[in-house]
């Protein structure tokens, strides 16, 4: 059996030194042109050569990321708009990440109720081929996550629940001000932060199995989360193409510079688009993957360690 | 293009004369034993065994109940477990469905943000293919459900958003008081009743192609959401083996009849293990099935016509 799941990441941080994740979010478009060619040259372009240029794309996210990184986010999304095949290309993803020596939280965003979400839990985490830990959604309390927290107990896995989104319009529903005052996004962390104390969850770091993604709408907000979610890493959406500096995400983080990992997905994977990355592009579009890592990294680095 | 999803789900409650919906929820275990075991007998009993016997036990629910309900229920959670074979299950059964004349909502509890929830509502709504509804989670507000509202508009497709579901500790989150005095799940429901008012999803019966899970907790509750939400119509889960009562449900429904459709899932599926269904098992657990499913409809027509 894997150790408890905040353990692992807490130690994968500080082996590759920075608390960075990386996001594979693949929209076929957006693939390097050589990938594409050759795949439409190939046959035609079809959902099944589509499927097979997203994997070519992810493996080479993967060899240019492997030894940056601890972390890698693949979001089932981009794979499930292809049916079956696109499902077990996520799956083969998932084991070549984890092969390639990176922890992988599959962003899922499921939940439901009784024997559903115990069938959720099975399919997206029980298991060796599956992800290290998944994302989850909180809006129908303890119950949903429950099947999902066994895993974590029993096999070392883990979840991060939606708590506080990037997105604009998330405000409408998450920063509702509630009776005691504070907001409902508060009020889920609050709860997120109780059921992640049952010590069969607690890692020896003192974080839990049982993580949180926030994203820091601003300093105050961020500072009140994570003095509210104490047990909990953070899983930390939004950095760079959506728009949160590195100042801000910092405060996700404890004082001690533990508690979180930010992700960065387009920013990083489609590098080669962005003009900053030209003079590595000329030695193939892997490489400026690359280089775009290290500035992440460095950017987020650079704030903690300060 | 198909019509306005609220009108055919209206005219087809019109045209079997019920508000009822049958819920599959498949797990393998639960199986009538003759058709395991002739999966079983035919190779070992694998996972694809057990996909096939999943959708030969679908196929079987399917006509039993093709023509006295109105609408299916299948949740993807029970095939995801499969992987991609699974997933490739799921699509068959929710054709085989509409084929054979029910409207199909996926209980997929799907959302995300930007191009994520973009790729799901691809990958679970748009095109003939796929189901004629969908259920959402409306934690990350509109950005979460805006491109499943775009395929409701452009296909004549449906979305349920959660709103109050019928687990007890839903009621951690979804009942909590806000500032302003009403609940977490009735300032949801104000939410999805304003983004419903759309024009272009609104039908001519009155009813959004946008419309709400919610299950009724307790009398006045289910009141309040019912004024609440008025231009949505209710998928109410619960009833049955979840122990709501008719009586509690009939709360859904507008004072005219109008306005919800009520699901069972294992009651009737499962009526073969049920001794008040022993007489109907000598010929067969479609028989089973079929007379638990009038059963059903009768109950909930019993409190509508009174």
């Amino acid at each position: 059996m894997l150790g408890n799941f905040a353990d692992r990441l807490c130690e994968a941080i500080r082996d590759r030194g920075t608390p960075t994740c990386v996001g594979f979010d693949p929209v076929y478009e957006r693939l390097p042109a050589d990938i594409r060619d050759r795949h439409e040259n190939q046959r035609e372009r079809t959902p099944a050569a589509e499927v097979d240029a997203i994997l070519e794309f992810g493996g080479g996210v993967i060899s240019a990321v492997a030894g940056l990184v601890p972390v890698m986010k693949i979001n089932i999304a981009f794979f499930e708009v292809y049916g079956g095949h696109g499902f077990d290309a996520y799956s083969q993803l998932v084991e070549k990440a984890r092969e390639g020596g990176l922890l992988v939280i599959g962003d899922v965003k499921r939940a439901d109720i009784g024997h559903s979400t115990a069938a959720y839990a099975r399919g997206q985490l029980a298991g060796d081929a599956r992800a290290d830990a998944v994302t989850v959604s909180p809006y129908l309390g303890l119950d949903g996550l429950r099947p999902f927290l066994d895993v974590c107990r029993d096999q070392g896995k883990g979840i991060f629940s939606l708590v506080q989104t990037s997105n604009e319009a998330a405000r409408d529903v998450q920063d509702v001000k509630l009776e005691s005052g504070e907001t409902v996004a508060a009020h889920v962390g609050r709860l997120v932060n109780d059921w992640a104390g049952d010590a069969a969850l607690m890692g020896d770091c003192g974080y839990s199995a049982l993580g949180a993604v926030v994203s820091p709408r601003d300093v105050a907000g961020a500072d009140t989360l994570r003095s509210i979610l104490s047990r909990c890493l953070f899983l930390v959406p939004g950095y760079g193409a959506q728009g949160q500096s590195a100042e801000r995400v910092r405060h996700c983080f404890k004082e001690d510079g533990s508690g979180a990992i930010v992700n960065s997905s387009r920013g990083v994977i489609y590098a080669f688009d962005n003009d900053r990355y030209t003079a590595a592009a000329e030695t193939g579009w892997q490489h400026c993957v690359t280089a775009a890592c290290r500035d992440f990294i460095d950017d987020i680095n650079g704030v903690l360690n300060r």
